[in-house]
């Protein structure tokens, strides 16, 4: 059973969930950051010791949650002794094995949610997604997932790179979309405050019907006439136009053929 | 004052916007519909009379409101006689100047959300946008709008027409990515559901946040590699993509230039 803990990296995840952890009583014996600034205030919202210098990470504790950017990860992991104990990380996109070459007991803990530092998430609803190189391991993480999680799931891998790619268009790209709306309101001035009530419609209603049952527009009804006044309202804006015409075409494309 | 209305129209916003009239104690004296079911249905839920034939409009009413599909609108508006009452249309992307031909008092009534026949809206909070031919039509309308919206607006066709593409964006289009993700996961095995805490999480912060400000993911942070590899997991699925790559360099471009 996981008691005490090493969270190496600070950012946005390290935080959201050393908070998590120990409110549920986890004890965080240290952080480890590159930035002394990071460090120090995660350090001090968990009640841990910090360190900004790798070969300081204390040795033989429980769990060791890598949760730094995906392209210094190897980097920061091969400098640590884990010797025989568990080190997950929390990326979406890098493979479990990019552990095996410095770790005899890893895996993956990725909690699929977008963090920010200072909005506390509840992880209870959080899907947390596990991976681990033996059936023992992967039953440890599932204990230990299910302190913080109701919804605690098994994911190779492959399922993974897809989740990813899934929050990619259902996270990044939805955001983006809003972006692009709020420029061509603001442009002409009207507040983009003004969707506010359509967003939250257009998702509360894929949570009760599936989001292909749930499409309406002008291009699931191939509404040509609209199509055809909305590229040309458009016509200076080509990358907008590009974004319009493609995702009108998928969408006819998906619910015609 | 208007105290009663005939509605042109028996579709998903005639419906809801009929039966948040009724509510208020509007009374609507008739529904008009080409299909003798929906004109029945909705007849029924205002306690209404109703009639497929579209001579058969009562004359005299104090507001005509024809919510039909916009390529049948003309059709239909000039079929009636509207003599001095005030008319509007519903429809985001049609000019208000359509109904000049057909009516001495004329408008636009758009209430910007996204409608299902069958789950009921809370018309109190969604944006009514108006626009009319004279400026008393105006204040009618805008007495009117306001018995059933605290946020009623003045827009002008061309503000409207800007307001229907950015709706496009933020809810068909977004809707769609929500309905590529659930392809992917469901070819991998896994549920749209994973998604609902994601998805929460996204659109909450917008409501706190700029989108511009919001976003978070491998495009704005530039993740090369990440991106690279979400590409070549994509390369069985052209169209996603296409719509990847596109998506990807224009939130690039909106933070990097």
């Amino acid at each position: 059973m996981i008691k005490n803990v090493v969270l190496i990296g600070a950012g946005n995840l390290a935080t959201q969930l050393g908070v998590a952890l120990y409110d549920i009583g986890i004890n965080i014996i240290q952080v480890y950051s590159r930035t002394r600034e990071a460090a120090c205030a995660l350090a001090g919202k968990v009640n841990a010791s910090f360190t900004t210098d790798i070969s300081a990470i204390e040795e033989h504790c429980d769990l060791y949650i890598v949760a730094v950017k995906d392209d210094v990860l190897a980097e920061v992991v091969k400098q640590v002794n884990f010797g025989r104990s568990l080190v997950v990380h929390t990326a979406g996109s890098l493979s479990m094995n990019i552990l095996s070459a410095y770790a005899g007991n890893y895996g993956v803990f990725y909690p699929f949610q977008t963090f920010s530092k200072n909005k506390k998430v509840d992880f209870s609803r959080i899907p947390v997604c596990l991976e681990a190189n033996t059936e023992e391991n992967l039953r440890i993480l599932e204990d230990f997932a299910r302190m913080i999680s109701y919804k605690v799931i098994r994911l190779d891998s492959e399922q993974r790179f897809i989740l990813h790619i899934a929050a990619v268009f259902s996270c990044n790209f939805v955001n983006h979309l809003y972006a692009l709306s709020e420029c061509i309101l603001h442009e002409n001035n009207m507040g983009f405050e003004l969707l506010y009530p359509l967003i939250q419609e257009t998702t509360g209603k894929v949570m009760k019907l599936s989001p292909i049952e749930a499409q309406t527009g002008p291009s699931v009804r191939n509404d040509k006439k609209v199509i055809r006044k909305h590229l040309e309202l458009l016509k200076d804006k080509p990358e907008l136009q590009k974004i319009y015409q493609l995702i009108s075409d998928s969408i006819y494309q998906l619910h015609h053929s």
